[in-house]
């Protein structure tokens, strides 16, 4: 099982970087004043497709030798990885073939299929959507792309760290959320490389703590029924990014439910832009856990803004 | 009636510059192809206090002399105005006496106190608005400054257009939306005398049309029962802005609130900013009457991003 280094982030942001927005860096005084930490957003909310996944997608849509490129690439996928695998197919004139279960919310579909993404639709259970993505690839001869557990996905995810700090310079603590750990492991690789004394912290709902206590026990466990707001998180860590993690990850912390509200709710009202809870996760491990930030200059990978408008978790005050 | 020129407006830059955030101005691929016009939004929605209106307020409060200034400035408002103003006097060192009606929502209470402003409640008429910060000023002393129907304030909301026009080189089109016409007034002093053959479109709510009857009438008409979820469009027309809008203006077009919806959505959805409805009224203009703006580099002020998160107006699909 190879793991890349930074050298292969560095290569990813060669091949990728006139395709991917070369997102801003916010500040924030407000919220820099109420947690006592001098706070950089990488508003990756604004990339490509809406989340960071465009970049790990395009990295190993392009990396695809021509005659692997001509069969075509394929994944299972409900979310943000779907979009971004068809986007960066379509723009190196490929097909990608996503199996989504069939009960995906139709806003869903919809932004697949509007990137051109080929559908096929299966049972909403795991073993139904590896089965039925077997099928579509070996029938097509397409090259499967995980959208975490995968060399090129790692590199290209590196590249919005590598982005960031090239932007903030010296930096105390770069934290991510963590879900399967693409964006954690490839952070890391760029973070650990660049700044050497910098800590990587990732953050975690409590209610899908699987790379928590995977990084204590160091050994990786499996996620169990996971429940929380950040729908992107409720994935269990892959094997790559986990050997990735307990290298270069300094600690992981978690964060309860209301924490995520606030936050997200703290970046909408103070700095106007749209993010998915996923994405609120840092900020509220730096609410929970304000010891660990105080005085420092933290670096925040906005992971994505994709939810849906009408089905916002704000409560009447 | 002393009205502002471009002049004005670029003193009132060199005074505010380093007080205001030179705001980003953002493009969207995806809302371009959908209007087939290339469209920039000027984002005062990131300014300080969420809206643009703390340019004005600024340049108000900061051209004011130390006698002046030492006795403080008053205004009556329960909206952004409010906001902007005391956090201008609190910039300056001065008092900034604020009327608002008991019954403003305690969001907006809060935002003008937390900005050091000094609030005097009144019954929620008019009548009682003006009457008390009458006896307010005039007890201080204080220098009253309206919201819109100011030569200094006109002057300040100018400096949004000049900053997007310094950025994006030649406009076939600029627009805003249109209330009490301060923005738009100040925005078309900026767009004719730096681009003499760009058109100046205002974007006004159906159902606030006063701006709309005034233009077309050539004679200043009130706002009768306006109704419209872009509610600081509410205003009617002040006399220094209308004579500025008569001469600088070439169109108001007006739009549904259908529209207005759609085209906040849109925003929201597709650039993962948040804009109050005001600030959605010109795109909704795009949506509504495409003929105008197709093949057209167009400017947008998106005028401010403040709005009541647990009360949205997007229902399911």
């Amino acid at each position: 099982m190879e793991i890349p280094d930074f050298s292969d982030v560095v290569k990813a942001h060669d091949l990728i970087g006139n395709s991917v927005h070369r997102t801003p860096v916010m500040t924030c005084g407000s919220i820099d004043q109420m947690t006592g930490a001098q706070l950089f957003f990488k508003c990756e909310n604004f990339q490509k497709v809406g989340a960071f996944k465009f970049r790990g997608a395009c990295n190993a849509v392009f990396s695809l030798t021509v005659e692997e490129a001509e069969r075509g690439v394929a994944t299972h996928s409900s979310g943000n990885h779907a979009a971004a695998l068809a986007l960066a197919a379509r723009m190196r004139g490929i097909p990608a073939f996503i199996v989504m279960p069939e009960n995906a919310p139709s806003i869903k579909k919809q932004a697949v299929a509007g990137y051109g993404g080929k559908i096929t639709f299966c049972k909403p259970t795991l073993q139904a959507r590896e089965q039925t993505l077997a099928r579509v690839a070996a029938f097509a001869g397409a090259t499967e792309i995980h959208p975490y557990d995968n060399f090129r996905v790692i590199a290209g995810q590196g590249t919005a760290v590598k982005e960031l700090i090239e932007e903030t310079g010296e930096l105390d603590i770069v934290m991510t959320p963590v879900g399967g750990g693409g964006l954690l492991s490839g952070s890391a690789l760029s973070a650990k490389a660049l700044l050497p004394r910098c800590r990587v912290i990732a953050a975690e709902p409590a209610g899908a703590d699987d790379a928590y206590r995977s990084f204590r026990a160091h050994t990786l466990l499996p996620s169990e029924n996971p429940r929380t707001i950040a729908d992107g998180l409720l994935t269990s860590l892959g094997k790559r990014n986990f050997r990735i993690i307990l290298r270069d990850v300094d600690d992981i912390v978690t964060v309860t439910e209301e924490n995520i509200i606030k936050a997200m709710r703290m970046i909408w009202e103070r700095m106007k832009i749209i993010i998915e809870p996923s994405s609120a996760v840092p900020l509220a491990a730096v609410l929970e856990h304000p010891s660990l930030f105080e005085g420092t200059r933290t670096g925040i990978v906005l992971s994505g803004g994709n939810l849906d408008l009408s089905r916002l978790p704000f409560k009447d005050f």
